[in-house]
């Protein structure tokens, strides 16, 4: 069976990470690859109806373990939806936030535990890990501050979240590239995004070709 | 504090729980017990929310690990709005089903693994086992004749799941008791309602006093 490959994006809001994802996908399908561009829960109308729960702004009572559960939970259905059978298909599958947003988010700044967050996790993806994850590395603050002065982007719940929390977020990365420093590969991401594409580029070709 | 007691029940779809707990819950309220009948998702909007994408007809396509994580979301969120709040204030809370639903009906008949389903419902009721459970025995074939023979009550999609699926709950079943056999109390659930309700109150009472 022809596999393709499953890679990754992370980092804060902010950080370039839509539009630098819709540079490479023109590039890598120009040549030739088939290549699906996604995030959870990506139209898969369970996982669609999963975050809906989530982002609800009553629910302002939510648990941060039910919280938790949910995103696995939406994880798993867009995973074994939509991930799984491109990558049967040997398509590059790139993925706009995973199971390390999970762990930074609500393992580390939440305060629930990485080992803890990790188990319901590793539940939802049985074992299949990205092949590769690319850290968007840029200041919260810079990040946050692209968003607000970018109007067509909506500003959601989480962004809004004060500043120490952002920076809670980033410490939980750096423990998880410090746990997984395989799978990571740190993107300079303060820079123009042209710039960060070039740099995305040059680091997955590595990959594909090694 | 004044900690009250958490009673779980547990048994196949008709097996008279329902009946029982109702009966229950009058003659411990005699006795002066502040008494919180309950079963999840029990009122609680986010919970409520959950369990209407679990139950949605529409939803054919779920995957069993994400209908695992949703059921320990609501699960999660029932026991911190209602379950917890009604313990701390001393209360009888009985519970018409639980974490050994999960267990039994996801993790081994479904073929997930008692173990795996244990993981993601340990996080989800981060140490709050039940003081006590009553299995409800009945052969699952009696319990379905029970609810077809019983006009004011809606078979839902559990219900109409085939014969050998209940068989396999019902060893589910058997595996929890025989791993938990402190936790565990069997209930004769073949005979009149009222005979039942005469062996809980009994084995209740035993455990209350001990």
């Amino acid at each position: 069976m022809n596999h393709g490959m499953f890679i990754t994006f992370e980092g804060p809001e902010g950080a370039g990470k839509t539009t630098v994802l819709a540079m490479l996908q023109e590039y890598l399908e120009e040549q030739g690859f088939q290549v699906l561009l996604t995030r959870e829960p990506g139209g898969i109308p369970i996982a669609e109806q999963i975050r809906e729960v989530i982002l609800s702004t009553s629910n302002t009572e939510m648990d941060p373990r039910t919280e938790a559960l949910l995103y696995a939970a939406a994880r798993r259905q867009h995973l074994v939806e939509k991930v799984i059978p491109a990558l049967e298909k040997g398509s590059m599958v790139l993925c706009d936030r995973f199971i390390d947003s999970s762990l930074a988010y609500q393992g580390y700044a939440r305060g629930l535990g990485i080992d803890e967050v990790s188990t319901i996790n590793e539940f939802a993806i049985e074992g299949l890990w990205p092949d590769a994850t690319f850290y968007f590395d840029i200041e919260p603050e810079e990040g946050l501050r692209r968003i607000s002065s970018n109007s067509g982007r909506e500003v959601n719940r989480l962004d809004s979240e004060n500043a120490a929390f952002h920076d809670k977020v980033k410490e939980g990365y750096m423990q998880l590239i410090d746990r997984y420093q395989g799978r990571f590969h740190i993107i300079h991401a303060e820079k123009e995004l042209p710039l960060v594409f070039e740099e995305v580029k040059a680091k997955l070709l590595d990959i594909i070709n090694r």
